[in-house]
């Protein structure tokens, strides 16, 4: 019989182990999910995404709609047989990409009316053609429609989109009763901005209405990263115990512990492809700029401790001549480090976790990732 | 003992089965050689290009010297340790991207002053400083120094290169008996033109010196394929029986087996890579625009045929979304697939010599591959 689960098999502070059971396999939490923006991870064959270490990754609602298209990838076979990806899936609702990447927008009580950033061509978004799309992608997590605004932004403001965004979640709720297939979840956004009575007030709204789990959305969006803790402290009380806490579009490495110290069970965020793409590297020694000229003779991997082959077999001198001669090359090797070293990150939290010394284990592992890396 | 050498041990017609013997490794022909410009065959891990059969790569003389630099390369320990390919390397010597792709440049009987295409910087290349750079490198298989031409050219001017470049191969052949290590071996490249005579002369001279390989230069320029076949056929009886011959930068399927079965033994393009960049996929069925709206909605793979998992096992609707998305993974995919064909296309000809074959197999291939692919 076709499931969706979750349970935490232990606790550390609030830190959290568990897992989360889908049709399509388990994901093991604290989790984080690669972004396959338009059913490609960037610059990384699907197998690399897997080999990572992965059990799940996120797709864009938005993107896929526009191109190329949600009817299309249905005929298809899904989402999953099309990029060739077995395990579980994510989407998002849409919501976020529609504020930020659309040209003319137009929201009322029924939805955003837009103008696609490709070809000014004009679509709709509801709580209710979100979850169909979801649905057509065959999305194992799927997201409720919600309306992101940029911060910092006027109480009244940041109210007023909260609470059209528990509206649409009812919706979103309604249209999944009838669309969705066995062992799919369809997950809440708490929103509120950073304001504490509005989060409360969203995640009490959200927890009446019985989710399989909760996304803590709207945050990473220029608030700090102090702004974004104390805004989680003040909402994750309020998400029951029992169901997966995820938040959106996070974020740096401090950014996962931090959250993960606060009870947050899963992630996504595009930092580790497009930085990757840049010409930057997180490794356990910290990040580095490949593209500075300090590398440009040093024979060293880039990462010795890495899971990733490419972050122990080319030299930092090759990557920095990839990264400034602009190659191909550079951008998949650097892509498939970032993704390895994410998911080695989160293996090792999940670890420190089960052992009991998930604070210890932070404050090191902070003090290592911050540490300035000797120029060789 | 370091050596080199080559042997031929099967005749069909004028196609050749051989092996090229290099202290790197055995090369078998005839063979087609990937291009590895700036140290990497572009959007493709040095793995896959080995992988699809690939027993030596191209590095460009040109590129590497402004970009890392010889001198860097050396340092870090040879272009083969740097790029992570321990098979043999076959360096061109500049001649051609000097006149393609620098800005300002100036030809004297020394050799060629110009200004980098990247950044203005002054060079310059000379017989001597050529082979230096290829010394440096590390290349098991370097090329004289020699002035391309842009054909069409009055014969004169014409005459004039191909003179120079004969002049040029003995300074070249000076400097590689002093700078070069055992196994080593430099190729001479026969020029002028589309000129029968002017291709004789340069032939005999070359061989008079007598040098390890030939190379047959100057084609693929705009000649068009006849002409190039024409000439072709007006230079190999002039070149020696025991010697490999190169056909530098060529081509289409069809020009590697017109020229296999007139003789040739090595090729190199860029066509394989730079085609995929572009979207084009050569598969055993004919050459696909996988930019094609046909192939939105078809689930086929790009080819069932090929010795390459991604041309089996990614549908053709995928790929076309991926170019169409502009994504990395569609010209990691096309390039990888397109690869594979070349490799899979010059091990189909070893076959065929083998058996002795040849001209009905590249009769029945060359009607294959210029069929028209049914639309799904």
């Amino acid at each position: 019989m076709a499931r969706f689960d979750f349970s935490t098999t232990a606790l550390d502070g609030h830190a959290r182990l568990g897992e989360i059971e889908t049709p399509r396999g388990i994901i093991r939490t604290p989790a984080f999910m690669p972004v396959g923006t338009v059913a490609t991870v960037k610059a990384l064959y699907p197998e690399q995404v897997k080999q990572a270490g992965a059990d799940i990754l996120l797709g864009n609602t938005y993107h896929l709609m526009l191109r190329p298209g949600a009817e299309r990838i249905a005929r298809l076979g899904g989402l999953h047989a099309f990029m060739r990806w077995d395990g579980p899936i994510l989407t998002d609702s849409g919501g976020f990409q529609v504020m930020s990447l659309s040209k003319i927008r137009k929201i009322t009580e029924e939805g955003v009316t837009f103008q696609s950033h490709l070809d000014g061509s004009r679509h709709m978004l509801s709580p209710e053609r979100s979850i169909e799309i979801q649905c057509l992608l065959g999305a194992d997590i799927q997201m409720q429609f919600d309306e992101c605004i940029e911060l910092p932004a006027e109480t009244r403001e940041v109210e007023r989109a909260m609470e059209l965004s528990l509206r649409w979640a009812e919706r979103s709720q309604a249209a999944f009763a009838r669309l969705a297939s066995p062992g799919q979840a369809l997950f809440a956004i708490v929103q509120g901005g950073v304001e504490p009575s509005l989060r409360r007030r969203s995640a009490e709204a959200l927890v009446a209405m019985n989710f399989p789990g909760y996304a803590v959305g709207g945050l990473a969006v220029g608030e700090g990263h102090e702004a974004m803790l104390r805004t989680l402290e003040a909402t994750l009380p309020f998400l029951p115990a029992n169901k997966p806490r995820y938040l959106m579009g996070v974020g740096t490495p401090l950014d996962l512990i931090e959250s993960v110290a606060r009870g947050i069970d899963m992630f996504d965020c595009v930092m580790p492809t497009r930085n990757g793409r840049h010409g930057y590297a997180f490794t356990w020694g910290g990040a580095l700029n490949m593209r500075n000229a300090k590398h440009a003779e040093d024979l060293s991997p880039i990462d010795p401790e890495s899971s990733c082959p490419a972050a122990r077999e080319y030299s930092r001198a090759y990557v920095h001549h990839l990264i400034r001669s602009g190659e191909f090359l550079g951008a998949m090797i650097l892509s498939w480090i970032n993704t390895t070293f994410y998911q080695d990150l989160m293996a090792a939290m999940r670890k420190a976790i089960a052992e009991g010394r998930f604070a210890d284990w932070a404050a090191e592992t902070k003090v290592r990732l911050a540490k300035p890396v000797a120029a060789s």
